[in-house]
């Protein structure tokens, strides 16, 4: 038996990792966290029986316990819970399936006490990559992608050397806007922005995916997962997302992971690597797929991949600064409290502003966060 | 050093090969060989300076010992000289790069003295597969496959488990016919037949692009090769040939490889196998590419891939007579004395007369080729 724990177990990452644990039946859920969905929590406990239930919020935590009064299970909250959760003596794997830098704490916790990590919390590469992949190594841990991009690669390059890739080739969507320029981004609604057109998702992931913040993410940390530089990155455009990401060798052979839009397949990945374990699941029905087209990315109009490419080529500091802008503009976005462009404009201001720290410890990363957060709840 | 012997390096395949060779500069090529093309032999041989040429005229064996009087290397002939060949007790590898029947009795004679052998030869698995996996099996050798199509769902396989495999998805141009209706191929002629809208290749395997045999015969190949029942192989049409082949696993990932239509990826992969090397050439460009399309055969224009899945399911000898006769009648259509529809009458003519021999041995095989190539002479 495979044992897990799951940071952000109430959320759409979280919730079809339980569906996959569901479907083999031998996997161990040990630990399960969140935020306050206490009700979610609790039907989850009930079914999977774990040990520990980490929940963020103290009086939520208290709810729970009181919901759980009857099972035999250790309620924990705040940081300090779900850095006891990633460390959970008996767990193989992490998934941290959080979204937000809340996760990189705890995922330097789980990697720290020698878990493999299934990482579907985008910030931690993104902001601190460079400390997580020297940390991983030293502690023989496998990070573990469970994006779809990024799971596509990786099973692109499963038995393949890293010193015959040539270059990545990350497929995107386009989002719900693809096609439009700039002027009519100006008034589209939050209803507009979370239409997305193949894969149902959080709405922090939609509205990225808007805006192409999250390919720009991905693009990010598809660098540290696999030691490419961003030269050797490419995104393709490509609007039915069937092409999930593909390889290209120094051979020139192009090795692709087409399928239909579905996480359970990259999560279950994920879980059993290097195993494939059968998925029950809507198959690609190449008698009925017309074809597959492919466009360059608007880069004059979705700001959020220029702008990731730059904030990586900064580097150090200036990736938090993208990331945490664009987490607290999302956040007014759907609140409704600013327009679709000013997501843009908060990042761009976001950086202009920032002096890149070389080489940030943890506590400087969040400290670049804080400061971001504030000078922006300031400002708008 | 790796050390290869070649059977038929004057043709498509075989120079390509040297090409391969040429641009790694690792390879030691120890023998080489060729129907009757001394000119081309004589040049091979001056620059990779074998110890051993076979030739399969016994004429043009003495012009070329003539030619190559200066030179220490042995010269063979007839089917005598190229089992010598195949079985050069210094070679690592065999590449069967020779067209037609005629390359079953060498392959079988490099598996028996233990080479690997790179496999270009169709006829090899589609009439004798029953006799050369099991061979291969019991020496321990493997069998690299070269066919584009193959060589793609051999990357695919690469690192994972068979038994994870759902189904082969091997794709085809639809050769220069595409389109058209059985009405309109009676009058085709041979230089329109020759145009492949793709791949430049030998005449034969371009004749058999067009009719669809090629990829019945690779469906065929591919049923031994990959161990994968005929109801799980689909042939799916893509024009462009950008997508070489694809696997559908268990889990609903599908893996691809896609390039550009170049034939020195799948040699250089069946030589460096499981290592990647970097190859010079033309690069899938996505800024470029703006679809990939996908269709069905239509199975009732062209019936050489119908007629083989009949024959494979027919199985024994039923598969040879299938060969044979298109290989027959393909000569004829070269020759211009048959039409292209008439390819499809042989075949199925030849067909519906056999009786089938269940498990043929080689010289069943053989008698089987012999007679129905005499039945066709009789009739054409």
């Amino acid at each position: 038996m495979k044992k897990i724990a799951i940071l952000g177990s109430t959320g759409s990452i979280g919730t079809q990792t339980l569906d996959v644990v569901r479907a083999n039946g031998d996997i161990e859920v040990l630990g399960i966290s969140a935020g306050r969905n206490v009700k979610m929590l609790e039907e989850q406990a009930r079914e999977f029986h774990p040990q520990l239930i980490a929940v963020w919020d103290e009086n939520a935590a208290k709810d729970l316990a009181y919901r759980l009064a009857d099972m035999d299970v250790k309620i924990v909250s705040g940081m300090e819970g779900l850095l006891e959760l990633a460390r959970m003596p008996q767990t193989d794997i992490l998934v941290t399936a959080v979204v937000g830098m809340i996760g990189i704490r705890p995922t330097m916790e789980g990697i720290k006490a020698g878990k493999d990590i299934a990482l579907a919390n985008k910030e931690t590469l993104v902001t601190a990559g460079h400390l997580i992949i020297p940390m991983a190594k030293e502690h023989g841990v496998q990070i573990l992608p469970v994006d779809s991009e990024h799971s596509a690669i990786f099973q692109a390059l499963h038995g393949e050397k890293r010193a015959q890739v040539e270059k990545l080739l990350i497929t995107a969507s386009g989002g719900p806007f693809r096609g439009r320029k700039r002027e009519e981004l100006e008034h589209v609604t939050l209803a507009d922005t979370l239409k997305h057109p193949n894969w149902v998702m959080g709405q922090k992931i939609t509205v990225d995916s808007a805006t192409l913040v999250n390919k720009g993410l991905e693009v990010m940390e598809a660098r540290w997962l696999f030691d490419v530089d961003l030269d050797h990155i490419q995104v393709v455009v490509q609007p039915k997302s069937i092409i999930h990401s593909m390889v290209e060798f120094k051979d020139g052979a192009v090795m692709a992971q087409l399928g239909t839009p579905d996480m359970r397949l990259p999560i279950q990945y994920a879980l059993y690597y290097p195993e494939r374990r059968y998925l029950d699941g809507e198959r690609l029905d190449f008698h009925k797929l017309k074809e597959i087209t492919f466009e360059d990315p608007d880069m004059d109009t979705f700001l959020g991949l220029p702008m990731a490419m730059d904030a990586a080529r900064k580097g150090g500091s200036m990736p938090t600064v993208f990331n945490a802008a664009n987490e607290l503009a999302v956040k007014k976005f759907l609140q409704e409290k600013i327009g679709f462009l000013d997501i843009y404009d908060i990042i761009a201001q976001s950086m202009e502003r920032h002096t890149v720290i070389r080489n940030p410890d943890l506590e400087e990363i969040l400290a670049v966060e804080d400061e971001t957060y504030k000078w922006i709840e300031s400002r708008w």
